[in-house]
């Protein structure tokens, strides 16, 4: 069995390569490189991967399946025509992603409604002053995706009591938590929502979906966290409605264009949180037990959940 | 019924009064002032109180209970002889506190943990830049203190998946928490602790026990948290550890003398988290609705459960 593995994280490549082989001794490992073209020219069965250029996948049908190391597929849909048809794609699922965002967000969301980041900057300055609390029934958290990673982001915050809401694709019953479902329930679900957490796949559908429209729908100061894709915020829109003070602050994990440029105008924006994509990191360990797992039944003919289809790169929102 | 209320903080004086007195029509509330010589030698059912001066409580042997606005009764119990003997002390059951409390610790470990304070010092310079994550096999949160506060801690921060392990005073047996009990398994305790959370009531016996030799024996790189009050921990010695790198910083809400003085050099260290006594705030609501129920019951001659007795202030730890 021969496995293509790539990733432009240069200093990790040698890691991933040795623990996969150790994981999974019968296969043979190759780490892709443009100028291989020998090598790359010869059959494979699988590739691991994270963020490939269109060259490693273009034309190779010989592959069973692709794994993409990460929750969003979207750096692999931009691909377009390069990846290759029929080709089943596998996501991580969860592999200890979905409990660091809900650590991310939890800390986002005590942090404001707690006013931390006001009794830090009290503090730099030498001050001891009482800030009356926000009151919790006025705090309804709204959660945009209703995936593996926006449920284990529920479960921590409502460990919180705090009221919840969340919007998906299509309707989902989830205890505690008032469910909204697609583009019709969009206004209901932001006008009610006092803190706006995205969580989304980045799709056609949902790339500019935090524009000025939806963003102006929340509540007057209202506050964003962002962990899912910088492409799901217009970011003149959100810098604008912060500086008009509809919308109170944001935490953002991911931004259109990463590493944020220095020129960027986020970084003079005081009441928006920068933190350098960092939300979730992939676990190596965890990832390559689920990928190694997933290879062993597709090799002994299993049939197989959460495959990432060919149809629509938006999986469970 | 004649009912004695005291607080020091006059702007809600008479919030207290007006809700009080809402909720237990066929009472009459009575503001303790000290120069209200006459009123005061008047004969009065009960005390709701909150840091009362000694001169309210000396030799009121007529009250059947003393209800006091917090959880942690030092404060009382500093008035020694002032203190009637044989009146049963109440003190606030939660009333929404644990839950803050559990906020407070939560963002103050998920800070740490992720890093986000550095994060944070980075974006404030523009700067983005990766930081390796800690490992959470390696970051073992010990409690002190098991009761209602710490227990409800321990239950958040479980939800996180943290290591967590407890010391009390009795042996409790609580899930998914590595029990310590007694002066004796104290240094086991804290050698195994990553992360120092205290939550003791104070007492004779908790007072300076964060001192120099238990602060050390903490592994180096450790981190303290202190939601009890300012004098469990020997600030002095603290802050040696801290400047010569045994203890990583801490996240301080209590102090010894609060405010904390201008002059105070925890100000002037950048590891040193304060807040101004802010972590856990009386809920006016749910506290009165507590202390009027259980005024109901002792009307009724109904058997009591969590009185502070007489005999020492520590209450469940």
């Amino acid at each position: 069995m021969r496995i293509l593995f790539y990733t432009p994280q240069i200093h990790v490549q040698e890691a991933w390569l040795t623990e996969l082989q150790q994981a999974l001794p019968e296969a043979t490992f190759h780490l892709w490189r443009e100028d291989a073209i020998e090598e790359n020219a010869l059959p494979a069965d699988y590739a691991v991967l994270w963020q490939p250029p269109a060259a490693m996948l273009a034309g190779r049908s010989d592959l069973k399946a692709i794994f993409h190391l990460g929750a969003g597929v979207d750096a692999l849909f931009k691909l377009g025509d390069a990846l290759p048809p029929n080709v089943p794609i596998f996501r991580l699922e969860d592999a200890g992603m979905a409990i660091q965002m809900a650590e991310y967000v939890s800390h986002a969301v005590l942090r404001y409604f707690r006013r931390f980041d006001e009794f830090d900057a009290q503090a730099r300055d030498g001050v001891w002053k009482f800030l009356p609390p926000r009151k919790k029934e006025h705090f309804t958290i709204g959660i945009l995706g209703l995936g593996v990673l926006g449920c284990r982001i529920a479960q921590s915050l409502q460990e919180y009591g705090f009221p919840l809401r969340g919007w998906s694709r299509s309707m989902k019953n989830i205890p505690g938590m008032d469910c909204f479902a697609g583009d019709a329930s969009l206004g209901e679900f932001l006008s009610g929502t006092q803190v706006l957490v995205c969580a989304l796949p980045l799709t056609d559908q949902t790339r500019d979906l935090l524009n000025h429209t939806n963003l102006a729908t929340l509540p007057q100061g209202a506050y964003l966290i962002n962990v899912a894709r910088g492409a799901h915020v217009v970011e003149s829109d959100l810098l604008a409605l912060v500086q008009n003070d509809h919308i109170a602050g944001a935490t953002l994990d991911v931004f259109r264009q990463e590493p944020l440029p220095p020129e960027h105008p986020f970084w003079q924006e005081k009441r928006i949180t920068i933190t350098p994509h960092i939300a979730a990191l992939t676990q190596r360990h965890e990832s390559i037990l689920q990928i190694v797992a997933k290879i062993r039944s597709l090799e002994n003919g299993a049939a197989m959940s959460n495959i990432t289809g060919r149809v629509h790169a938006s999986t469970g929102y």
